[in-house]
């Protein structure tokens, strides 16, 4: 079976100085809990019924290969403001899939939440599914010399 | 058995206006008929026999983790002419991986689709790999105010 | 199960001249000897006790689906030198994970493996994890049209 279907889900965030650009954005994911795993990206569906995880399973098995959607941005610029976020609309049909959307921007915490939140309204509006809640979750860091912020949807078995 | 190999696939398009960049690319997933499953991007191959699953399997199951090689464009340019476009090359010896090649532009869906099948042409070429056939498929879109194009193979069990 | 770990890996590296940029990228994965499989990125893990396969598998299993941490650069400036390396820190705990970096840069091939190795050391320093030895591999081109640099680990069963 290629073709498999994640279960449970959970919401994580961080942020982080680092290095390098790709050390920084490590660094966020360490603070996330997810620095030790294999994320591969993926385009973002909340499965049907896939009921959340909390708490999240800690310490993450090592090395495994993690199915996740998330926003991320990294910057070398001092001093600037960098916020990423992701949002899930949960539809009130359990039997129709949820959608997750990723943001990320120079800009404040609260006008990139704002903003994934309106890109998950949208998306349902276009799917015409009713949505029960939106869960969010973002980070958002001021840049010393190189800087990452990561929020992401783990899914999970 | 982390390491796989699909067994069949299909071609798949859409375009899509949005309220966001992502909300587009979302329109353009739905569009073709793939926006409530969570695609995995991989690099580009069809593995040796691999059937052609006509008609794909619809609906899909939602949030399945799904293997895909696809091109895309996303554009906030009013009026701008977006193309995306994938092509197969199939081998004339049934035992040999065929090609997949990824096109996207800011021109018409004709220079598009020409670019992708020479590109397979010269993949093959490369692979001293004779081709039976090229399968393509395109999306070409007039960008309203925010707009997205997809064409994509998705591999299937 | 859809959350996996590898328990080998083998690394790999090559470039080509190419007829597009992604003909290019094709034809250093076929170098590499990947290139008839299909690579899914990842973040960039080495799972506790992973180890080295030795000759690698070749060939590979034909369109595959193959998880994979690597660098690549692909350039259109005749005569630019462009380098891809990525470097692995392996604990001297065997029961915690190694850290694999990814560099590439229009840069001389040493130039770019020292940046790839001093990012490990640094991630590997921020998890307060010893390291026991630094792999590393890398490839650098000269682009006579249109080129392409490749290095990668694959992670395997």
């Amino acid at each position: 079976m290629i073709i498999q279907t994640p279960t449970t889900f959970f919401l994580v965030k961080g942020s982080s100085e680092g290095f390098s650009l790709l050390n920084a954005f490590d660094g966020a994911l360490l603070a996330s809990g997810v620095g030790d795993t294999n994320l591969v990206k993926m385009s973002s569906i909340l499965p049907p019924g896939c009921k959340e995880l909390n708490p999240p399973p800690v310490p993450m098995p090592q090395g495994a290969l993690v199915p996740v959607a998330y926003a991320s941005l990294c910057s070398d610029v001092p001093g600037e403001i960098i916020s990423a976020a992701v949002a899930i609309g949960i539809p009130k049909d359990t039997k129709r899939a949820g959608l997750i959307m990723e943001y990320s921007a120079r800009a404040e915490e609260k006008v990139v939440v704002e903003q994934v939140k309106k890109m998950v309204e949208k998306g349902m509006e276009m799917r015409n599914r009713e949505i029960k809640e939106i869960m969010a979750i973002s980070a958002s860091y001021r840049v010393i010399n190189i800087g990452a912020a990561f929020a992401g949807v783990v899914l999970w078995d």
